[in-house]
């Protein structure tokens, strides 16, 4: 058990990391950039608050597991935020490639039952595919847009979005998971742009 | 439904406040002090990849959920850092009812039914009766002793513990809840108080 331990501990300790590393994002104060550790926190809350929006079939205990697990990766690549290089670099073949070695190097830390458990996870919420996956990656794109709604533009202005940049980067992925919520966050959002 | 969202995101915007509590741990690598946001996090972390040091009939989603939850009052009440006060701070009269007050008010931000489940689950955890509650009180003790142990010393130097007041202060309640865990934390940790 004591090197089942030993390798547990040195993944939790390499994970503490991802608070450091920042996002594009701000706080909904605007005081400082938001981290990925604590984003991934505010995902799992929004997961709990929001289950109602999920559809059916959709798991919100799997929805919460992926949200703790979805940004790991950013450890090695940092955070590749979705307005930047005009709305490319998001999933870019580099930035892919990128992340799965990155997902080599961090779940290989761990016991290998464990970790070819939480990357087969990881892998699921990355293809999108799943209802479960659709959900989780809903809340890591509805999230930010309160962030900007609530600090005044945040990401928006940084990068010149416009609205139908909005929409298509944004929007179509949150309504692929949680039509409704797109329907609401849009009206809250549309002013900003004018 | 938009007045439900209406109070579903007036939770989840008040709720980002947590990232901007800071604790008395620093993060492993000793940079600056953890907030209670990614603390949140990195414990449901810890909740997933030590499911394996959990008791019979402990649910590790439930214990993930409690552990999201646990330090939401802290946006009002600050956090009460274990060690501070000679150990008599954490669960002192005057703390619990002002965390009490705390979940009246953040809880009370949501609608009532969502609120109600949510508010009772913080309060099976403060209780700490029950074996999920139990598991995650332990790693809520745990993750801080390795912190500590990473970052050189951390919180047990700023308070001048003795390993003995790690022991009762901390040590019981991790042992409550995962006995094994506690017997492998406390080899790492005793060489550090000489
Ligand atoms: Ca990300």
């Amino acid at each position: 058990m004591s090197e089942r331990l030993e390798a547990q501990f040195a993944f939790l300790n390499e994970a503490d990391r991802l608070k450091s590393v920042l996002r594009a994002t701000t706080l909904v104060d605007g005081s400082r950039p938001e981290n990925s550790g604590e984003h991934s926190w505010h995902l799992a809350l929004y997961a709990l608050v929001l289950a109602d929006q999920a559809g059916p079939g959709v798991s919100i205990d799997r929805v919460i597991r992926m949200l703790i697990l979805h940004d790991l990766v950013e450890i090695d690549t940092g955070d590749v935020p979705i307005h930047a290089r005009n709305g490319q670099a998001h999933a870019s073949p580099e930035t892919l490639a990128a992340e799965a070695k990155a997902a080599d190097r961090i779940f290989g830390l761990l016991p290998s039952d464990l970790g070819d458990s939480l990357r087969t996870l990881w892998e699921e919420f990355e293809a999108a595919e799943t209802p479960d996956a659709r959900f989780a990656k809903s809340l890591d794109r509805v999230q930010p847009v309160m962030a900007n709604l609530m600090s005044g533009g945040g990401t928006w202005a940084t990068y010149e979005v416009t609205y139908g940049q909005l929409e298509s980067r944004v929007g179509t992925k949150i309504a692929r998971g949680a039509p409704a919520l797109w329907d609401w966050v849009k009206e809250k959002a549309r002013p900003w742009f004018g």
